[in-house]
């Protein structure tokens, strides 16, 4: 399987845990991490190689040409980072023809093969949303999305990699961005709902993309009364958590269920550095 | 390392989960497990051994003559069966000089090394308390126990074979039981507690036996204000989670955060029955 993710450093140990957490939910897999970045620092890709079980899982350094990008539009609030993602088919190996980008505070509990493996026909990317009706409706008039589309979470996507190489319009981001940065809350996410609405295949957020925000709405709605997810459900039938928003498991005041699994991943990755001699 | 258990057929799911969490969380570790029973039942040794790591984890089934403890004092509350663990020494190979007995309620989620290797001196037991003070007071005076002892909880304990095998009185054991036994409650841990109190060394129940119901307890402690134990310290420092008494995470209503342990474990067994090919 092929993986993407983009450095920074203040997530390194996060990053490893997650990576940690694919391969041991993943056993009968190979994995190809790609890690895209504009300055490579060597100590991080030193820390997350020695830190993570080699046999099968491959780091692939992926350093970004410096002149990439430049006629991008960009400020400070919105470096050229941004486009990692959404452009990965411009600088990505054309051998590739699929790829599942996951931020770094994700941690992987079961296996991920349907995900990778899923139908994307002439989609670009597959993703999950978080998002209410309420805030949906809001979303759609900031960002001009067709009125039936979900603001989806930009942390776990499939990427296909073909179509997007074949079909995706550079310019068309780029003028978007132009016309629309001023209503931008979360820039490379809202950039994928305001083009690529009608090019994203909705996934199940309870199975793919799950947060302790999610879980405790879904559970909190009277229409999920008799398909309430406990831990037991979760621990079963979830393949990916992702701590996203400020709610973070490694940090002071954490408030969640699903802390316990990334705390869980962590002191695996403690107990392996113990055991490796430099 | 060597383990102890006892057969009981209502419990061989957990005992499947517990011996995958054991091999799983001592990664460097070989298995020598024990299983004490009185009547072979073909099909459940059958399942324990096709759904355990065969690589690492070795079973070997000890049938209890049906002649032993046939002096011993029983009764349809308390069967042959409560010496099992007692007189362990009696009937284990004698080349054994160590074991640790596990009830099959059991998960283990962190290396037991330091525990089996544990200084036990001319002690037969080790074992970890549950009890509050005013609950020792009463037990001390059913049981006759020294004034400065605990009571234990008899589900997770090194023995100490090589001591027993040598300095064990047998016939000691049976007039307790004799004297003693309008005042049991749970059969075979109240003989242990009444007859061995100054033989059992103290283990600490946060690390090697923890429950839902200790956990709560002790971080209810107003003494324990700057020592709460969050499920990160869990995660991170205890090796062995115990669901004892009546509050079982595989049974409805169960409730407690460290559930979440044995579900993680139960489902890693599901993953590899589906990868078995009978």
């Amino acid at each position: 399987m092929n993986i993407l993710l983009t450095l920074n450093s203040n997530y390194i140990e996060q990053l490893i845990v997650m990576l940690t957490s694919l391969v041991k939910s993943n056993a009968n897999e190979n994995f190809e991490v790609y890690i895209a970045h504009s300055s490579l620092d060597e100590e991080d890709i030193f820390l997350i190689n020695s830190s993570i079980c080699k046999d099968r899982c491959k780091i692939i350094d992926v350093k970004i040409p410096s002149g990439m990008f430049n006629e991008a539009p960009t400020t400070d609030r919105y470096p050229k980072e941004m486009y990692y993602r959404i452009f990965a088919a411009q600088y990505l190996p054309e051998f590739l023809d699929r790829i599942l980008y996951l931020d770094p505070d994700i941690v992987v509990i079961n296996s991920i093969s349907s995900l990778y493996n899923m139908d994307m026909g002439d989609n670009f990317f597959a993703a999950a949303s978080h998002v209410s009706k309420s805030l949906k409706k809001i979303n759609e008039i900031r960002l001009d999305m067709p009125g039936d589309s979900m603001y989806i979470n930009s942390g776990m996507m499939p990427l296909n990699l073909k179509a997007l190489r074949e079909n995706q319009d550079v310019q068309e981001v780029y003028d978007y961005i132009e016309n629309k940065k001023v209503f931008f809350l979360l820039p490379d996410q809202d950039v994928i709902n305001g083009v690529y609405a009608d090019k994203t295949v909705h996934i199940d957020a309870m199975i793919y993309n799950l947060s302790d925000r999610y879980l405790s709405l879904y559970n909190a709605n009277p229409k999920n009364i008799s398909t309430k997810k406990d831990m037991r459900w979760i621990a079963h039938n979830t393949s990916i958590v992702h701590y996203c928003g400020r709610n973070k498991p490694w940090k002071s005041g954490y408030k969640g269920e699903l802390g316990v699994f990334y705390y869980y991943f962590e002191n695996l990755v403690n107990r392996n550095k113990k055991q490796i001699v430099f």
